[in-house]
């Protein structure tokens, strides 16, 4: 039932590259991701292992963090499985957007509520229960024993949907987050095409609520990586939203200010290996 | 004389990223490069830092080695700049081939004797004098401690460069290198248009014609890592035509053969950190 297809694969690291598409009961569509199997998970696929789910920012498929994040040395030494999803649903049949912060590229993993986007954007049921699915069934990965993280877009994802699945995922990390995107132009524009105008149905995708609300207590710590020359910080990301949400909810919340670092690959693969580590000691 | 324009900049693993243009007289066009800088050769400008160049295979520009290959992380702890130029000449007033291995993308390191090409292909001149101009002038780079390295068209590039300019370099190695141009389609096809149909000129850009004459010998080794799943082994790469050159010339030359590993950057990725090594032991 959860069949894949393995589009391409490519050795590296002592482990496998696998390039993927399934089918989606969530989006009705066929959706790509990619998924890195170090060698001793295969070797050992009667001990499944942890698997860490990265969500990607704003005009990225699964191919930015899998070409440039630099994450897969660490996984490999680690024993971690890494699944990149796409970010939303595509092809010609799918509702689009020219804008480059709604539509194709930029699902921000919600279920949506409106025409034209409630037909195939559906992200938040496809990464929650449609792709665990499909890798559960075709990786060695353990079903207890799973990690979210993401950037950007990807970072308001892991975020809400750890909070509101947290039987599903043991750690939470992100970097540099959309962390209130009721609070910011993209998320305004989105929240307010996928799910309408009354704002109270944005507020189980913002962050910064869910965590005032007490919703990140499963989660012993969550780790953020944050630049300061990241030229959305103050206007689209709005990191000290998130921390004053886990001031006031007693939620431990570990903020990592970067001087000199900005919104790009670049400062994402100076610290991956940091949250790799952050998943793997809580995974493992 | 030598001035570079700084495009942009990013902040990685603790040292910065330069995207940088500059005027090149040997291909009379500005040329791209990227330049990655360690703190700690930044902060030690009096004490110049060893420099490594890397040359790219067919296709590639400067970014696709900048954003996939990995390198900055080992590069930063060992204290290397990593110079990473263009692949050839660009622009509308430089001939073209609608071929990927022919023209703009695939400059091949030589100097070009024949029209259209000689008027700016001199990709041989620009990588060991203008580019080598530019980044003293402009970097805390160290004249006596460059090294080359560089993959497919790029792994034959730094090997014939780096024989035939040996007082330039202390060290070279290569992923997947073109090892005899002369007896492959990709060179044949290069080297007639760029030289002409005399193949005693195509000799000098032969990296296994001149490691038989000896020309390696100013290198106590030459690393070589080559995938054995490489699509292009037998029909473009031919490592064993280096290594029998090798035999006869009794130059120590490395090369390993990877089991599965194929010739993309996801290959070159898990080992770049062995070959940052392999220089830094002999530039430091």
């Amino acid at each position: 039932m959860y069949s894949v297809d393995f589009v391409s694969q490519h050795r590296l690291y002592d482990g496998i590259l696998y390039f993927i598409r399934h089918d989606s009961a969530a989006t009705t569509t066929p959706m790509s991701a990619t998924v890195f199997v170090p060698d001793v998970a295969e070797q050992r696929s009667d001990a499944p292992f942890p698997a860490l789910y990265w969500l990607s920012g704003l005009t990225c498929t699964a191919n930015n963090f899998t070409e440039k994040a630099g994450a897969y040395r660490k996984a490999s030494e680690l024993g971690l499985i890494i699944v990149a999803p796409d970010t939303s649903p595509r092809g010609e049949l799918v509702a689009n957007d020219p804008a480059s912060d709604l539509g194709q590229g930029a699902g921000f993993y919600v279920d949506a509520l409106q025409s034209p986007w409630k037909a195939h954007y559906q992200m938040e049921t496809y990464v929650t229960r449609d792709l665990i699915e499909a890798i559960e069934a075709n990786f060695p990965a353990a079903p207890g024993k799973r990690g979210i993280f993401g950037h950007s877009m990807g970072g308001h994802g892991a975020l809400t949907l750890a909070m509101n699945h947290a039987h599903l995922y043991r750690s939470v990390s992100a970097f540099a987050p959309i962390s209130s995107p009721m609070h910011a132009p993209w998320g305004e524009k989105s929240l307010s095409n996928y799910l309408g105008h009354d704002r109270s149905a944005w507020e189980r995708y913002d962050a910064s609520v869910l965590l005032g609300k007490g919703m990140g207590k499963a989660f012993d710590d969550i780790l953020i990586d944050q630049g300061l020359q990241d030229p959305f910080l103050e206007s689209q990301l709005k990191t000290e939203l998130l921390e004053q949400a886990a001031a006031t909810a007693g939620q431990k919340l570990t903020v990592r200010y970067r001087d000199g670092y900005d919104h790009s690959y670049y400062f994402i693969q100076s610290f991956i290996d940091d949250h790799i580590a952050f998943h793997a000691q809580r995974l493992k």
